[in-house]
């Protein structure tokens, strides 16, 4: 294509609404524009990344079988009644009605609509299994869209759905999506890793996120050298070997503490080193009250005490309720509690030969605290991974941490959807069964978002070879006759060779050019300029270096095959 | 594909609720499933068929110097009030409220969004010409969804807008996109015409419908087999020469017809044919009251009066306006009408020496009323084109009727949308200047419905190669171990050659199987069965014909490729 006739604004200032490198670059290369908070117009520069993303997805679901299909952004209530997400959806699922005063959503995500178009439809274990995907704009009204891409309100994502015979199957299915999602984020050249996730509102109970490395990620990523595992710190399986043999002769004892509420404050107040403390937080799950220990250093994660108490959900109890229970908090600890409340207890503590706790009265906390001697101590692992934390997998190394951006996210959801909305098939014997599900989501905006945050410097993006919006950027210096001929039969000859060049034919300044090729950030820059060309020679350049290359006109095109070879850049 | 790993869920009986070929088709061959009134999911094979238009579409769009972008579906209302089409557009524009009670209305057509996206970019005349298009999802809020893909309310279009420096910029892209319309059609492999219409609420004032022709169609096209001139009836330009040499010698007479008010009841009464009476009809345009009077037999079309007035708008005057300026109607005639009113003539009866018309009182008309002798007559080119009329363009031959099923519309738009919205541009002299645009439209739904309305017999679909979802079906016949391994064996042969095939590998009965194949419609198919295979033959057949070959195996693969040459099928 002609820089001079294609719809790129670029821009020399950062927007000042733009927080994020991603976002930043997005909008300064011209390849979106806001229409609305969180709402973009993709232009065409950011349109081609995201159909190279497309691609690439299409390609790997069709490989393991997935069958596209497109399904609507308008889903009627009832669907969501069946499967009584309507009324638990909070309100980022745009609710709206349609001319004849019936309930209306926008798609956020399309478990209803494919439960319901595969539970017409398969009615054998002969039809098993299956997997549909589609590529489709989706719709979830945040709180605060921001970050461009990376959250925006009306996004582009593949959602695919697997419907097997039983949970073997599902699993089978779960394993071959692990794998496609490994080839996509590699074919697209961006350094992730496939972590153990949190399976949230969306249920089920196997799941694992695919995150893109960047230093600017809002997720934190427990890695292990030695044996490759991976997860969210929210989920990270921590080593602790629980060990209650520390001995402790001294009874537990009251200790002045005036106002002082914090593990901070304790510490400083007794002079110890925080980790010498406890924190205590109540929590409620499935109803039952809960108190929480941990290291005084540490936190308590919900989701990993909601797994660890097997429990559907976990939340912090609210101040209300903890009023009710136990009166005014601050001094809260485990010993003399109401025998109704259940204490569970992070697993590094069982290696404290005694706990520093409240002592459930106004200024007062309790020293040379045993466990399993003063109050009953159940030890789980509770606790956000951090530093020094060894992984619980390989029991070896300690933890390295990574940021991540999330940009897939895949779910064995079991029978969360086809059993309220009755997705059945008779099996070989004739029997009802209830079909089986997986889904699995990438944002393919996000995707191109993370590959920027990923793969950027100050000058502007520096496209992996698979997403950049062209491969070339061919920019011609001046008007001189010879320079335009010349230009104009390279940009003919790369098409010919089916190499994407953008061909910056614009009356600029070189330091325009230039500028803007970096911004973009096309994989390699070809210069057609007047001294050069006076010996024969072409400028060839690779966005990722500041090496320039002169080379013979008559070589230049393979040349530039050498460079666009995908080893190469 | 294999057929027995596909969603395809094929129907022996016709759908209830299904008027139409193409619905009753789409939904027996398991291409569409509906979600809701107008809404459907797009299932595997009916997807492929809308990528195929898409592509085709996208490169014509490309070859014009279309650039590919993407719009949002959620647009925010202080776009619409800037054009003024908040308040102007009716209850099709879904309305609705974001979590913050922001407005939004889900785009039905995108002429705010892009004008204010380019209007932002485009400075200088040197940024002109340019055309941007997408291909996306729309919605709009029909009254009376019906016809499956034909009036869908949420439905894929392509939109393409341009944009130029003046007029005949404008039109020079006009005449590019009609190019480009009429090689997509024609690769689609349809039968369509190409027809002058009407502008209606879009705005502006040239415009063309691309009308697939198929009997089931709902517009009428007047088309000139001698001059090619063709359009919708409603637009038809009918040749009539202005002729008012006949002499009628008698004055006009009151004549007494009680209570007949129609013309065929007038014509019954007195015994004259209905030719020879006159139809007459209130209408306001511009705000403006118009009595508009017609032939008998004919109609007045809204369209044409508004033409030929040079109207922003006309309608027909309601009953409570008619009977406020004219009081009680029934006998209405231009005869001593309010002169207030003006009184236009359709062209065709300045031919009639004298009129029988209302006598504007009741239960009375008028003989022997002679134009503009007896009143002031208008003569235009008023009522819609009918069997007989000559063509207006050529003046030669008489019309031929076609019906048609809209599936292409281009507008001239002039600065309908640039000049509220302030799209402006600085020209050569740094002149402010507001940029001229045009909008071309295509529904991609619509246009595989008007595929199957035109490409169909008893069986079912006879797809245009061009957009048929494999170009073979493969039937292989029984379960017979040397069957399979010919068959198994011709589908990579396929694969490899790049022919797109469905495999029918499912243990069905051979009925059921060609029984499929007829409904789902691919151009060729070949079965491979026992029988013919023990002589080592292959059975081709064309969906189109009755006619079967058998065909070597080992000359298949090359029979098969000439049968998808285009010019074959």
């Amino acid at each position: 294509m002609r820089h001079s006739q294609m719809l790129i604004p670029t821009m020399k200032e950062d927007p000042a609404d733009a927080q994020v490198v991603s976002h930043r670059l997005m909008l300064r290369a011209g390849m979106i524009k806001r229409v609305a908070a969180g709402i973009y117009s993709y232009l065409p520069l950011g349109l081609r990344v995201l159909q190279k993303v497309s691609q690439i997805v299409r390609e790997e679901m069709n490989s393991v079988g997935g069958q596209e299909i497109l399904m609507p952004m308008a889903q009627p209530a009832e669907l969501w009644k069946k499967s009584g997400r309507w009324s638990e959806y909070g309100p980022e699922l745009l609710r709206l009605k349609d001319r004849k005063q019936a309930d209306f959503c926008l798609g956020p995500t399309h478990e209803e609509v494919v439960t319901e178009l595969m539970s017409d439809h398969i009615k054998s274990y002969r039809q098993l299994p299956q997997t549909v995907y589609q590529i489709q704009t989706k719709f979830r009204d945040e709180t605060r869209p921001r970050f461009g891409l990376m959250r925006a309100r009306e996004f582009i994502m593949k959602d695919a759905y697997s419907f097997d015979v039983d949970q073997a199957g599902a699993i089978c299915s779960y394993e071959k999506m692990y794998q496609a999602y490994w080839r996509i984020f590699q074919r697209c050249g961006l350094r992730f890793k496939a972590v153990e996730a949190d399976t949230g509102s969306i249920g089920g109970n196997r799941s694992h996120e695919f995150q893109v490395l960047a230093d600017t990620g809002e997720d934190l990523i427990a890695n292990c050298d030695h044996c490759g595992y991976a997860a969210n710190i929210e989920l990270a399986n921590v080593f602790v070997a629980t060990d209650s043999s520390h001995t402790e002769e001294l009874p537990y004892e009251k200790v002045l503490t005036p106002s002082q509420k914090t593990c901070v404050e304790v510490a400083d107040f007794l002079g110890v080193s925080i980790d010498k403390t406890v924190k205590t937080v109540l929590f409620m799950a499935d109803d039952k009250p809960i108190m929480a220990l941990c290291r005084g250093d540490h936190e308590i994660n919900e989701s990993k005490l909601k797994k660890a108490l097997h429990a559907n959900w976990a939340r912090l109890m609210t101040d209300e309720e903890a009023r009710l229970l136990v009166g005014p908090t601050g001094f809260l600890g485990p010993v003399g509690l109401n025998p109704e409340i259940r204490i569970v207890v992070d697993r590094v503590l069982s290696k404290m030969p005694s706990l520093i706790t409240g002592a459930n009265q106004q200024d007062y906390h309790l020293a040379h605290v045993v466990c399993n001697r003063d109050f009953p101590a159940e030890f789980l692992d509770l606790h956000s991974a951090t530093l020094g934390d060894i992984c619980g997998q390989c029991q070896v190394s300690p933890f390295v941490f990574h940021r991540g951006i999330e940009v897939g996210h895949i779910f064995y959801l079991g029978t969360k959807y086809s059993e309220p909305m009755h997705a059945c098939y008779l099996d070989e014997k004739g029997c009802e069964k209830t079909i089986e599900m997986g889904c699995y989501g990438i944002g393919i905006g996000r995707t191109a978002a993370a590959a920027i945050e990923q793969n950027h410097d100050a000058k502007g993006i520096v496209w992996p070879l698979a997403l950049a919006p062209f491969q070339v950027s061919l920019v011609r210096l001046g008007q001189d006759e010879e320079v335009v001929k010349t230009a104009d039969q390279l940009y003919r000859t790369m098409l010919e060779n089916n190499i994407e060049v953008l061909y910056d034919d614009r009356d600029e300044r070189p330091g325009v050019k230039f500028a803007d090729h970096d911004l973009i950030g096309c994989p390699v820059r070809v210069t057609v300029g007047g001294r050069s060309l006076k010996e024969g020679l072409i400028e060839v350049k690779r966005r990722s270096s500041d090496e320039v290359s002169r080379v013979a006109l008559d070589s230049v095109i393979t040349y530039i095959a050498e460079q666009l070879a995908p080893t190469k850049v």
